[in-house]
């Protein structure tokens, strides 16, 4: 459990920002070379090179440099442990719900209760 | 779409730290006082304080001071706004998966491929 801080931290960390969020919106639709990441964010090449970077420390991205070009992709595990984590959240949020819908249910109908004696 | 950047922005980085964690899954389980949540954390009620600060700038807790009691319950739209950002990159990226399997099981077989001339 402890182990999960690590990888969880940096991967918030990493969705927190709106271009590496917008990085991570375009290569869900498929790989892509970094001028191509870059073209839609109002920013310097060396400024989106360091946001890959934390995307990458971050297991979101990875990528691969072929002659001059380097090549993104996402990594679907490093998203799925971040989508899980609040999955599960929510999970037993609701089945709290669940179990305090059914306690009222299961209380007696009292129509006088509430008032004042 | 942009306005979204801000509440993600916040949300993210509120999760990004394992104490602001700790504290939403307490929370998940049922609303609890400060002192609760501070308990199992290793640091000053000052600092759990701040931390629920951040948290209720995020939109994922919100807080009630009855009497001398603060008491903090979960909010999950906050929640869920995050889960649905998440799960919408991972779909987009897992139907551009079907549709690259759909477009390699279309092409005719030919044991030939990639063979050199």
């Amino acid at each position: 459990m402890l182990n999960q801080h690590g990888p969880l931290n940096r991967v918030f960390h990493a969705l927190a920002d709106p271009s590496r969020r917008a990085m991570v919106e375009r290569l869900s639709r498929g790989p892509a070379p970094v001028s191509e990441l870059a073209r839609p964010l109002d920013m310097s090449l060396a400024a989106v090179v360091q946001h890959l970077q934390v995307l990458e420390a971050s297991g979101l991205v990875r990528s691969e440099k072929v002659g001059r070009v380097r090549t993104c992709r996402i990594e679907p595990s490093a998203l799925r442990t971040a989508e899980r984590w609040i999955s599960q959240r929510r999970s037993s949020w609701e089945e709290r719900l669940d179990r305090l819908g059914d306690y009222l249910a299961e209380q007696p109908h009292d129509p006088d209760q509430g008032r004042s004696p």
